[in-house]
């Protein structure tokens, strides 16, 4: 994978570029490769050894204390050793001062090697969010002692009652005490509610941890505000702190409720977590402390701010989840001796087995595998390199890079969570009844990867979101914006011998996706467009993928002189998914283009 | 599902037929209804309270005896009791002389309450095997002893070296003394050699278990026969046995190596047996006694003449999971509440909220867990129908369903196991993240349903019997036979409202499919044809179930009056499956067609 992360930062993205801007001028390839060199070596021992371990031995709750393995622990400490935690802060808070693009690359090895460990993913999301919308104390107390690895974060949206639909939040936050606001932490609140699927909720990896928690302010009639619009953002600390960011020894009222026992991702704690039920009284009274974040009411959009790269770190691990079943089967297809060719089946019974790499269908299989992941890798790249450009290019640039994000942010999120599943049933065939068996680890990165469709936003959720919103609003400027790089790569490959075909293909497929978007919403019927929200998802990243996998081939193939092997590879692999898997958009384009009513047609009383 | 498989059985196939055979003389719909009824009470009282249990309780071994769960004791107590070991059998030696098609119905019930404790399946299918192919003596002492639920059997086909290539078997059968072949309970060799995935390999469910086993008879220069051809078959007892059935007290030379630790079916033991590693010495002899069954060499043909059934068998078991997580996720979705209409989105924030069951993409999902699971249970019947009609119908109806069978087998076990894991996976996101947890029984379907694509021939295997044998054997007879059937559905559909849009659509896909079998062949080069085998198989599934479903449509449109919301339902999946579902082979066949070869092209360096 190292090789191929290389190929697509240094010569696809031409990674290199960024150091001419200010803000990375002090980096150079050396130290871009020497963080993935640290990240894949720390991955390679502090990771991927354990990543059984952890599968098995689940965190458990002794009545006092969240139990993990000393295992997690080390890795824990060793991730939070390597800088990665402040990997983008500025270098005068001790950050690495990184583009998002490599720092994104490095954690990929982490995700490979146990994404059930973890590494940081929610801890940086959480001290971002108060770097861009904290108070100067909050920055410094809380961002700042999560950046260093001393404390963790979390993100506590979810509620029992309240999953895909936020505004349905009913987590209370009440001033605490007419001073509320001369609290140098923030307006003081008093929390209480309950939180659900909180990963890392509760643990002893670290001495503290900093929930950022959705919550509903009263109004005046002292009730919450229905909608989203009546959300706030608060920092509750599992144990209470000082502006110098020392525990008082005094523990908030967050309780843990219960462990959550999932599938796979079992080396992460997922809880359910009380807030304000009394077990520890801060101060002396119930309710969790709570320090408001941002303005009243705009917590969904200080949320938001972060979920691009919150989205593209769950893409990213469905990826490597993809790319770590891929290589465990190559392996195993390699070695694995089994069956004959099939022209001489039957007729040389004595001659000895071939490995089952040779089998077209094996071949088929792990090809499928290396056009999901190593695709959905490219992508995901991309997305990266897009926030680079948001943050540090120019002021068009930038925009125009916001804008890609919005549209290519439901793709980059859902579409490795769908097909690097698929991957990883493919490599528990290819492994046969052996991939079933936990003595190898494919069962275990198809559970895992089974995460990646639910959280951050269901499959659904980013369905209604690309065809309800990003590809509609500012008159589909988004929209139009991917026709014109996708129309760009198709222009550069009609040139060039063996790709000019997958050029035609790609540019027929944009206009049905183009028109079918237009049929989509014809009526102007929000349930009739969005009825068909979810084929529209999977066709746009089909056409996606293949327009990253037509832009990949366009550099492998300038390349092939240099290592002829391993960009046939690329070229194969792009042939492979516009042979067989970019066919597949017409299916899902027809009931979008159609508005097919059978789904929202079809009533309770007859299933 | 109760009331769809009476439906099915009732009125689509018309199962009434049957009782005008002599073989079913003495039953009548009342006892067919009884025996659905026992079986279904059994598995609601006996399997599906137990299900997570022995997901969780794996089979253990203490050094001596590996434990199994009281609960499977008691449902394999409870499932002997019934009588459906032999439900088949003649009614002269304790059968109940059902029709397959009953059987496979009624054994429905225990693989959607627990698949993974198991009913009798491969008991049954050893004893089977007997009764066809074993001695007076064999079946007396092994068969009927199963039949009666005192012994368990097993299948041992697979080695460790030995998967898919079953002509690779090195389990070698010596004859064990000068007078061999005068042993009263058939020619006695000693067998040594490894069996691998062996389920309900060792266990103390029962006081014996009978294993019937793949080994090579030496030939004159004491070297195994290379190929399949060399293959005979064995029953080898766990316990040695007299004439009588009686237990002599010795134990055989066959010793559990190693319990299989699998990613779900988890309450099933399966096992890695050591054959003559001389752990016992019946005799004072190493080596495990075993007594050849049928001819030597014929021990593949022997097994091939059950392979329909144990076919359709975990087709069906794969179906049944499919049906029981679209229940679970359909209950769940009526309770649920979460979110509002699409059209009042932010408008009234302070309605309530609606179950998801209202929301189309919910529908989406359920309908199409509804299309894949019940259309699989439909194909399932009729296969099983088919499997009546070879046993028990006129010569030519006979040779007809045999005929059919042998096309459509491949499909009843592959279509199923891949599809209504989908399914499976799609009950996991209706629940969200309630579904990825061990506390609803979804994600557990899911890892116990993807076994369906390995076991009983892989979906590899599967692909090239299909491509490489049935379509093409006899110049294609079983391929024209089949669209025969098709093309009558066509016929009678193209002639109702509403259904012959779908007619035409499904024939348009028979002329596609039959075009692309001849192009797949047309350059007579068998691995330009197989390399894309799988596509062709999923297509072909595709188009069997569209049939299915119409013809399943066309008699649930006759009886709308009799109950308008339970036909409505079906004809809602059917037109689904036309509208999302059968144009997907489109994509499939347009590789098999163009003998696409970037698959069989790939290079092992190029990965």
């Amino acid at each position: 994978m190292r090789r191929t992360i290389d190929f697509l930062l240094g010569d696809w993205l031409g990674i290199a570029e960024l150091l001419e801007r200010p803000r990375f001028a002090d980096h150079s390839r050396e130290t871009f490769a020497q963080v993935l060199d640290t990240c894949e070596r720390i991955a390679r021992e502090r990771y991927a050894p354990f990543n059984r371990l952890v599968d098995t031995e689940e965190p458990r709750f002794d009545g006092e204390r969240v139990i993990l393995p000393q295992a997690t622990h080390a890795a824990w400490a060793a991730y939070a050793e390597s800088g990665m935690l402040s990997a983008s802060q500025d270098q005068n808070i001790g950050g690495m001062q990184l583009p998002y693009t490599v720092e994104a690359a490095a954690n990929g090895f982490f995700g490979k090697a146990s994404v059930s460990i973890g590494g940081g993913l929610l801890t940086v999301g959480n001290a971002n969010l108060l770097m861009a919308h904290g108070t100067a104390a909050q920055k410094e107390v809380f961002a700042l002692n999560e950046f260093s690895g001393r404390w963790c974060g979390t993100m506590c949206l979810s509620e029992p009652q309240a999953g895909s639909s936020l505004s349905d939040v009913a987590t209370r936050a009440e001033p605490d005490g007419a001073d509320f606001e001369a609290d140098p932490l923030g307006p003081r609140f008093r929390l209480t509610g309950n939180k659900m699927w909180i990963s890392a909720g509760e643990h002893e990896l670290t001495e503290n941890i900093v929930h950022l928690v959705l919550a509903k302010i009263p109004g005046p009639d002292g009730k919450p505000v229905p909608g989203t619009k009546g959300i706030s953002l608060f920092v509750v600390p599992k144990k209470l702190v000082n502006t110098r960011g020392e525990l008082t020894g005094e523990r908030n009222d967050v309780a843990l409720a219960g462990l959550n026992h999932k599938c796979g991702w079992r080396g992460t704690t997922n809880t359910l977590l009380n807030f304000g039920e009394g077990k520890f009284t801060p101060g002396g009274k119930r309710g969790a402390i709570g320090y408001l974040v941002g303005r009243p009411g705009e917590g969904l959009r200080c949320m938001f701010h972060m979920m691009n790269e919150a989205r593209i770190g769950v893409g990213m691990a469905a990826t490597m989840l993809g790319m770590a079943g891929y290589e465990a089967s190559l392996d195993y297809a390699k070695q694995r001796p089994q069956g004959r060719p099939v022209t001489e089946g039957g007729k040389k019974a004595d001659a000895p087995q071939v490995p089952i790499i040779q089998h077209a269908d094996v071949k088929r299989m792990l090809l499928a595998q290396k056009s999901y992941a190593e695709g959905a890798l490219a992508l995901e790249l991309y997305c990266a390199r897009l926030v680079d450009e948001q943050h540090t290019g120019e002021a068009d640039s930038a925009r125009e890079a916001a804008l890609l994000l919005e549209v290519l942010t439901p793709i980059a999120k859902s579409w490795p969570s769908e097909w690097c599943v698929e991957a990883n049933s493919l490599a528990i065939q290819v492994l046969g009844g052996y991939g079933y068996t936990r003595d190898f680890p494919v069962e275990q990165y198809w559970r895992d990867n089974r995460l990646n469709m639910i959280h951050e936003g269901t499959h659904g959720i980013q369905a209604l979101d690309l065809l309800g919103r990003k590809v509609v609003m500012d008159g589909g400027a988004g929209l139009k914006l991917v026709a014109g790089r996708v129309n760009r790569t198709i222009e550069r490959a009609l040139q060039v011998d063996h790709l000019a075909d997958h050029a035609s293909a790609l540019a027929a497929a944009l206009q049905r996706l183009g028109a079918a978007t237009k049929a989509a919403w014809a009526s102007g019927v929000p349930e009739e467009a969005l009825a068909n929200a979810t084929p529209y998802l999977q066709a746009f990243g089909h056409l996606v993928l293949a327009w990253i996998w037509l832009d990949v081939g366009l550099a492998a193939r300038e390349r092939l002189a240099a290592d002829d092997a391993f960009f046939r590879g690329k070229l194969q692999a792009c042939r492979y998914f516009f042979d067989y898997e970019l066919p597949k958009i017409d299916a899902w384009l027809a009931v979008v283009a159609s508005r097919n009513p059978t789904c929202r047609e079809m009533r309770e009383e007859w299933f």
